[in-house]
């Protein structure tokens, strides 16, 4: 039975501290939190603190943090030794202290507080400085998720880049196609099918093989009425870059 | 029971000639194909002509062609005064010809030969000229989809821009990302859960809510790092730009 403790009380860490909660062959021993209160509504009191020096051993402590804060709370876990990891996309396995091994136990999901997530379809991508550490914290994601990947820092950085584009910027896609909805008096909702099309249709095919529009087509009349449309808009360059953009991979080929 | 004809054998066309031979309340009396063969594994072949002066009477005749070649193929269709409609959602009404009543049957989503569809959730865009007609179609549309809508050539256009968007562009994001894993030998299916999950929350939040990411939170430093990460990529402008569109968003609210 592995033991864990949770440090940090945001998004990620209280969906780590449930999880763990419900997985038999994890014991979560404690979860550390500035305001203790943040978790309460998760597990016992006598189980969270805000004090350093009460943390106890345990196999694995995962600090779950906002980036710039990983440096300080790793150096200020009382132990030595000891196997330390953060969740982080951005940061590198050497933003951990050196006292203590490092690893990284990064989920690639968007959390929201507000929604369940079903943690066996998420991506865990683990890294440690060495091949016993790994196995740890490979038993410790295997006990959660059924999609487990070795990545290293490098790799990390370049995935979190690609993230922004499949999901930040494919959000803002949606935030610009629902004011033009908005604009036009049309129904957001009438979109929604397409939507779900378009992200499940790259479960079958490459990203290349599915992109359609009048982009690839090279259909000007077509690409010349919308930007007509969008002259008074804001997103009319976002249209240009793209368009373009899709015709220079297209070119490519 | 409504009697129909289509007119084309491209993919909207073959989509549509199936679910209406499934559907109770159609009978599909006629195809027309300028190659015949194109439609010989959807139906009989005495139900394929391509012939124009071969068309039976029927109430609706649905033309699926490319957009240039729908005026053309509707001055071809040899009655007067017939609901006469096309697929498009580029062409506005008026492209069909002058001699029969016109109409619109839109129905939006991707389309992809190899993959069957559910019409039942397509949204079907529906226009006419009177309220007759509009009836007419109405009842065809609910006859296979959940979801029939009003929508004008005017809607339509601005629903066509926001569909590139949310669909086309969308895709290109994910076509980035493939490409960034690529190169720094990531397997794209790291990224797969996320896309899901992107798409699936704005069934739950509005896309502005859904939003997140080192633009939204005005993280300059992951965003710096970001563009440094892209510096000898085709893909560092698009970065820039929808960053900088994201944080001018944000700003109105």
């Amino acid at each position: 039975m592995l033991k864990v403790t949770v440090i940090g009380s945001g998004n990620v860490a209280q969906h780590l501290i449930k999880v763990f909660l419900q997985t038999k062959e994890v014991s979560l021993v404690q979860a550390f939190a500035r305001q203790p209160k943040s978790l309460i509504h998760l597990l016992p009191k006598e189980q969270i603190t805000n004090d350093y020096n009460a943390l106890q051993e345990v196999d694995v402590y995962i600090i779950s943090v906002t980036d710039n804060a990983i440096n300080e709370v790793s150096s200020q876990i009382p132990f030595k030794n000891k196997l330390v990891v953060h969740t982080s996309g951005t940061s590198s396995l050497e933003v951990l202290g050196s006292k203590n091994r490092k690893g990284v136990f990064y989920p690639l999901q968007t959390f929201s507080k507000s929604k369940e997530v079903d943690f066996s379809s998420i991506p865990l991508c683990l890294e440690a400085e060495n091949e016993e550490d790994y196995k740890t914290l490979e038993l410790l994601a295997n006990s959660i998720s059924n999609k487990v990947y070795n990545i290293s820092s490098e790799q990390r950085k370049s995935l979190h880049v690609a993230a922004v584009f499949v999901s930040n910027f494919v959000n803002h896609m949606y935030v610009i196609g629902s004011e033009i909805c908005a604009t036009n008096n049309v129904p957001f909702e009438v979109l929604q099918p397409l939507i779900q099309e378009v992200a499940n249709k790259i479960n079958f095919l490459s990203p290349k093989e599915a992109q359609t529009g009048p982009a690839l087509r090279n259909d000007t009349k077509t690409i010349e009425k919308h930007i007509e449309f969008l002259k008074d808009s804001n997103y009319q360059d976002i249209y240009k870059l793209l368009t373009q953009s899709i015709q220079n991979v297209a070119k490519e080929l």
